[in-house]
């Protein structure tokens, strides 16, 4: 690519968006899924290439942001990040996890995905295998899927009597409130993928021996009640985004899109902590005296 | 560098090593830490440059390499990897995180940093919150310090009675034995500084504000000690360095080569598991033409 600053503006600390992801991809009032473009790319001027180049810009502004986090947490800080990834099947949270995450220290991340639940999970609150995965203070947590399957596949499958889904989003409303005032920034993402991408990257993975593993008769199930996932995650949308935890809904047939979108989400939710370095809580001339006579 | 096989040779997978770091720095019988260098590169003929080249050649092989492990713990194999980090503090240990194992997916990652034991640790056998955070089936587990504290720092400090310490050199045999038998590959590293480079590094950590957070009087307090934890380690050396987990004694004063040989370390280990990509257990055309049906 040219000088990003060519044809994007500085949003945040990076060069090349043309306008804030923010604020195109919030899931707000009267926000329609069904309006959304699978394969757009919002706020950003450039194609698969130019976008692998801003991805690399990005990875070291939020890999100094995280070791910021980081070291505040070393001092008392009890702020953290918590990234929610919630998606159809194929819409790529593995990678952003690989490509987006892994550009920061490992050290510093916490990840869980979650699966099915097992007999001992179903036997507590849907929130109570969730409460034991959240980040310390100065973590990133990963929650590659979420309590947000609950009121997904629990609500399209019928898992839970209606009563019981209808009550968990103001349960969701109100547990997130209280990790938001406890010091959690949760970033909320919905990589929306279209369907004949979906049946693109499935068939994909059919047809490579390698890939053979990452694909389960279960993804075609899931597949043909596609419009009944939609018309649940609309409901989530608008009974979760929240104020204080609002969603994001980023465009994933371009692999390369939804990476540096949800980076820039990253980024964002980081740099609204403010973060400085530390400052020391000894005596630096001291401790200069102490080291050079060791 | 030119093409790396001008100097080097295929060692495993890695087309730049001249002879095997896995042999070189290898803690054998009559392994003593006095003689060995702080600021060799075994086995690799160049420099930084080239040494971040190789480094980055080596990242896509362990990210495969990781993958693998990954898709056979989906699929009942209960392999797993541990490494294991020492070292006496500004040897590296968040850099091998961050540059070696931040290479792979953090999906696939189990990390743990050990802190000086609560009081709930202490009330418990050592291994107790060793045990507690061991990695899964396909996972890399990382322990950045380990349950050889409690031999090092222990010993040092006597932080228990000696023949306690004596215990748990057996204790810790019995314990990573047990672990290789139920499928975890140990990987146990000591980042082997010189006592110069580590006053350069701490004197640096004191003359950057943004470094400040990273320095602790008592790194000072235990440098006092650095014979004492030398023979600490000497012993720790000629008492675990087994046959099923040895210990690997890494050259720390480039950062550069102690990251390279790590990845070696890591590599050679997953290589050892000899993975391939698990097959199908679902019928492949089966499942394109339900596919092509959705």
């Amino acid at each position: 690519m040219n000088s990003p600053l060519d044809r994007g503006g500085h949003v945040g600390r990076e060069s090349f968006w043309t306008s804030d992801p923010y604020d195109l991809l919030k899931a707000g009032d009267d926000f329609t899924l069904a309006d959304q473009a699978t394969d757009a790319h919002s706020g950003f001027d450039g194609g698969k290439h130019d976008g692998a180049a801003a991805l690399a810009e990005g990875a070291s502004i939020l890999a100094d942001l995280q070791e910021r986090l980081f070291a505040a947490g070393t001092v008392g800080d009890q702020r953290r990040v918590l990234l929610v990834l919630q998606a159809m099947d194929t819409a790529g949270k593995g990678g952003i996890v690989s490509h987006v995450v892994g550009a920061v220290n490992p050290g510093g991340v916490r990840y869980k995905g979650f699966k099915k639940p097992t007999k001992e999970e179903l036997s507590h609150d849907f929130l109570w295998r969730v409460e034991r995965e959240l980040p310390a203070a100065g973590q990133i947590g990963v929650f590659d899927r979420s309590h947000y399957e609950d009121v997904l596949i629990g609500r399209v499958r019928e898992l839970a009597p209606a009563a019981e889904i209808e009550r968990r989003y103001g349960a969701i409303n109100d547990f997130e409130s209280q990790l938001v005032d406890d010091g959690t920034s949760i970033v909320k993402v919905m990589l929306h993928l279209g369907k004949d991408e979906q049946k693109s990257r499935l068939a994909d993975r059919l047809d490579r021996p390698d890939k053979h593993w990452k694909y389960n008769p279960g993804d075609v199930d899931e597949r043909l009640l596609w419009d009944s996932y939609q018309d649940a995650y609309q409901t989530v949308f608008e009974r979760t985004s929240t104020e204080h935890a609002p969603w994001f809904v980023v465009p994933a047939d371009r692999k390369w899109y939804a990476r540096l979108a949800v980076q820039h989400l990253l980024i964002r939710a980081l740099e609204e902590l403010d973060l400085g370095w530390p400052p020391a809580d000894y005596d630096v001339d001291v401790e200069r005296k102490r080291l050079a006579a060791s």
